[in-house]
């Protein structure tokens, strides 16, 4: 592993695609956070993300997050991994173009889970990336699952797992408002927006968080904090940015101020 | 795993894309492919295609097989596995909307190789998979390399590794031509198709045998046949047969009668 530490950024699949279309990619989105990628050239990267309008509708029409019931299921959960394989190929196209050395790490490959929580995840091949400078690139997926046949796996779960066990410095979650506030701020106009949350903080105030209205088999936003919450319990530091708002993640990617909700140890 | 034995069936790169062309895919052949798959409906069946007009080119103009050299090279090596995963998704995508329920197991995720054979193969989902039903789809990809850095596995030295570790019952492999000839068919009109071959008769025609002419890093028809004699040796029968043809595939899938060759130990 190289000497700086590793930065984890996720990007929300209702940033890169209209959640509320099927199948509809932003690819000018797309285009221009690779762009944003490319100039901050960050040493050590791994970028996540969702599923947004590909994997979200498909698994929710089969079921597949609550496992294997019936034969016909078998084709939806092998179109649901391959929908995710659709969008995923449009974020590498991107990335690629902009001379990126960006490797897809597909995680229905090396990940298998138990009840919707990971359990195996062979991650050599993506330590070996890291070490010779490559930027591995996960998403969302449909995986094995010991239990339940097979699930749903978060973007979110894959950056906290993975971030955990590479220690990594800092987490940058790219969402679709600017950052965490104390009502829905699509709803409510005085919403007011937290800039800074301890873990305790965050613990008094997490009921007024407003959730992803929009198809979200992995839980929307208060979905999302449950799984980063173990990670900033580790130490690793995660802002909450604004990735459909230009500049937003190249700034949180340089260290910059930025506006956005940090989430803080302590 | 089920009761069946393992078939497995490779389909050419050049079948299923226009070697002279470049990232230039025969969709119309993979969808009759798909159908022929879906009529023949094994059990216990892995599909693994090679990379044609999608990986050849982008591979050797980066020189990826020769391995890691220079940093640039590194954005090329991102570009080659990401075109191979655009021709596997143009393949998922036929096969899924079959109704086979084919997953990808993406080469580059579970297998790391040492100077260009197979060192690590990380097979855990693989072999759940098949025990649950579902169709494992590989392809010819770029892969990290112990000592190379990186380097091109063949679609073919994949084949060969799985056929054994697994012990599989037969191996169908889809060619652009009717299978071997004592010449090469597309020069010598009057070339003669060898019907079934044993190892030691394979040995004495070997280079009579027709190469392939396009771009192809990993070694045309004799590179081939040099992969899959240790496959054959252990006692699996290899047929290949022309997948551009109709219903050739489907008749070897179904141990049909078929025009083409079929070697075996004795």
């Amino acid at each position: 592993m190289s000497e700086a530490k590793l930065t984890i950024l996720k990007i929300g699949g209702s940033v890169i695609t209209d959640k509320n279309g099927e199948l509809s990619a932003r690819t000018e989105v797309i285009n221009r956070l690779a762009e944003e990628i490319q100039k901050a050239n960050v040493k050590n990267l791994i970028i996540v993300h969702g599923g947004g309008s590909f994997g979200h509708p498909t698994a929710q029409k089969y079921g597949i997050k609550e496992g294997l019931r019936e034969e016909a299921q078998k084709v939806g959960f092998a179109e649901t991994h391959h929908v995710m394989t659709v969008l995923n190929g449009l974020v590498m196209d991107s990335l690629v173009w902009h001379n990126i050395p960006a490797l897809s790490v597909t995680p229905s490959c090396c990940v298998v889970t138990e009840k919707g929580r990971i359990k195996h995840f062979e991650d050599s091949v993506l330590k070996m990336l890291l070490k010779m400078g490559f930027v591995p690139v996960l998403c969302g997926d449909a995986t094995l699952d010991e239990k339940l046949g097979f699930t749903v796996l978060s973007g979110d779960q894959i950056v906290a797992y993975l971030a955990r066990k590479f220690g990594a410095g800092n987490i940058v979650i790219g969402v679709d408002t600017d950052g965490l506030y104390d009502a829905d701020p699509k709803v409510a106009k005085n919403a007011k927006l937290y800039a800074h949350l301890t873990l305790s903080e965050l613990e008094k105030v997490k009921e007024k968080l407003g959730g992803s209205t929009a198809a979200d088999v992995t839980g929307g936003m208060l979905g999302k904090i449950a799984e980063l919450v173990p990670a900033v319990e580790q130490g690793i530091p995660v802002a909450i940015v604004n990735a459909a708002k230009p500049n937003r993640v190249y700034k949180a990617l340089m260290g910059e101020a930025v506006e956005g909700t940090v989430i803080e140890k302590e």
